[in-house]
């Protein structure tokens, strides 16, 4: 399992759910705006720490951000 | 809500529930002994990678690392 490719379209569906653009969610979560456009990518392994603070913005729990699909 | 403490007790319990010493959870997880101890204890901010290789070696989700008390 690519935890950096679940955690990044957890991540972008969920930003794109609530109407969020990247520049709003790296606001919010006071993450680099490039930083955030790599976790979405899969591209980072971001702390337990970002993972909340992400999380936190989004309003979800980060077990949402871990998230897989259902088999 | 301070993740790290939660990490660290969910990681304690999992792992004494198994019946593991660190020493062998540490091992399983290709981790230093001293970092996941300071993980349990909650004083490491684990990144992404750690996590999931710490779940796997305890044979669950990534995201029973980040369950929080029933409210």
């Amino acid at each position: 399992m690519d935890w950096r490719a679940v955690v990044g379209k957890n991540v972008r569906a969920l930003r794109q759910d609530r109407g969020l653009t990247q520049e709003q969610l790296a606001f919010e979560a006071e993450l680099d705006l490039t930083y955030l456009g790599g976790i979405e990518r899969g591209k980072r392994n971001p702390s337990l720490l970002v993972l909340a603070r992400i999380s936190e913005a989004l309003g979800v729990s980060p077990t949402a951000l871990l998230a897989t699909p259902a088999r």
